[in-house]
């Protein structure tokens, strides 16, 4: 057992009001765990950071499974972790596994809540990231909600995050033109001549994002892929076809507010279009994961399928991390490597 | 042929700001009209007034059969009228047909764009009521958009109109639970004691409709027919259950507006409940009409679908008729008799 190392955790410090600061959290120094019958003892390895984490924070939310997050307790998110002991006959010493984890360098967790990783077929990190719940929340939203058909006109917002690079290449494979919105040139670049999508725009840099899209969109927009929200969804919506579906997968620029914010009323043109908003978590689709990971993984293995990790290094630097998606510039699937 | 009556037509007169008001009409005489080879002359019967034809009467607006109202040309609504006179072998005088009319006394039509009413089945008027447009989309709303379930609670916004209240007994037939909303306790009464709905809520009298809703709901909303919009539309989306489907029917709250008001944006609540809200016309399903029809007349004639017309007479009265519909009173489907 590795016990050079002292165990520490990360803690709820107080339910942030708006975007989450250093305040919002606690590292703290605890014991080593010890396992009990049934159990596993964890490093952790890989601690994705996700916007929607942001929910769970405010009193009285909890995710789909009932999760919620208290003050004094440790944050989770999916990670991938390597088990160092094991009193589970399902795993052994040396295992690389993720789950939903906790905040912690080390854990003890019920062997039943683990996933084993296979490091032969991709990267391990991937299983919180292309091959986990990003690539995911891509594929279902696009086949389940948006019900994608080739030759359609896919816009996807927040292109050029873990979830929004994969949709963008998600409905290039499936035979669609797919325009990209981001917030730096270095995104656009990265979306049209990294992943080869048709379009890229940066709303930061168009004074008409309506005017951009319709230059980008010259059939309109068949399916919305939208991870962002606000003024973007508004000009996005501006532009529906008839019988349109609006993936609605993400809205980080809701995340930190406290009530929904006011925008136009959607409805009208609902009407008019006879059109579809329709929201989804990943976990609507569990019973379809394995169908759809291997899906991922064999376009992965084909090199149809890119990912960039935006790769923290240090424990510490979790809050900052996590806070960073709502402020910073990052390409790719934000991770901490422990 | 009877033609001691002069002829009349109603135009619109000029486009109108908000609210229509009498200078958005104009009523004029006019010819008889001569029938061409294929055509019939009509006699206009009932003539069926819908908040939906506000939004045509905008500038460059126009319906999904590419309907517009131009200046100076007759508005048209669907109705019901009597061949006079026919050059076409698809009608005899004497038949009883609808279609979508122009608001004249006496009108040219081409045959092919009438249908023959069978007035066997029941009261002609029905053609432009339950059996008509407002009971399609009453039974598709709820079957192909609503996809509603025994069991389930349905809420139906603007319950005491002609596409409200077929919905409300629609979703009784399917065995749902349903609450309707309206606004005065004699629509509420029509809706509980005549139509035998669950419960009806005035919404003009309850300082706090998300409570009032919350006691008539105790297990959430699964599915809402909305044929309103607005604070309304508020009020029942805090209440939505995970899954549910909101069918956007109507906005009458919006008809009036230029652009779309404001209101909190709904896409967290999608996410965070796997809901959907979804807009449609009628004519999206006309593949499948004649078997909603034969369906919408079975219930009519075994008692379970009954339906109010509020009928005005006079073909003069068609604008405050129509005007009617955004401030009166009126149960039912709204409908003049020529």
């Amino acid at each position: 057992m590795e016990t050079k190392d002292k165990n520490q955790v990360i803690v709820l410090a107080e339910r942030p009001t708006g975007i989450p600061s250093k305040s919002t959290f606690q590292l703290k120094d605890t014991d080593m765990p010890e396992i009990k019958e049934g159990e596993v003892l964890l490093k952790s390895i890989y601690v994705s950071v996700d916007p929607g984490m942001r929910g769970f924070m405010d009193k009285g939310m909890s995710d789909n499974t009932g999760l919620k997050f208290e003050i004094g307790k440790p944050i989770t998110s999916r990670s991938v972790a390597q088990v160092i002991e094991s009193k589970s006959k399902e795993f052994v010493k040396g295992d690389i596994v993720h789950g939903r984890l906790a905040w912690a360098k080390y854990q003890a967790m019920d062997a039943k809540k683990l996933e084993k990783i296979d490091p032969g077929l991709a990267p391990i990190s991937t299983a919180v990231g292309i091959l986990g719940v990003p690539g995911l929340a891509a594929y279902f939203g696009l086949e389940k909600i948006g019900k994608i058909q080739k030759g359609e006109t896919v816009v996807v917002s927040g292109a050029a995050g873990g979830v929004g690079s994969a949709a963008a290449q998600i409905a290039k494979i499936k035979g669609c033109k797919v325009v990209g919105i981001a917030g730096s040139d270095k995104k656009i670049d990265y979306l049209e001549k990294e992943l080869g999508i048709d379009k890229g725009i940066n709303y930061k840099k168009s004074d008409d994002l309506v005017k951009a899209l319709t230059l980008a969109c010259p059939n309109g927009v068949d399916v919305f892929f939208d991870n962002v929200g606000g003024k973007i969804f508004d000009a996005v919506f501006d532009l529906i076809n008839k019988k349109a579906r609006i993936v609605i997968c993400g809205q980080i620029t809701e995340y930190n507010e406290a009530a929904p914010p006011q925008g136009p009323r959607p409805q009208h043109t609902l009407i008019k279009k006879s059109a579809r908003m329709e929201g989804f978590v990943v976990f609507d689709f569990k019973d379809e994961f394995e169908e759809a990971k291997k899906k991922l993984a064999e376009w992965y293995q084909e090199g149809k399928l890119k990912y960039k990790e935006n790769l923290v290094e240090g424990f510490e630097n979790l809050p900052s991390a996590f806070i960073g998606l709502f402020t910073g510039e990052n390409i790719g699937k934000q991770m901490v490597k422990v």
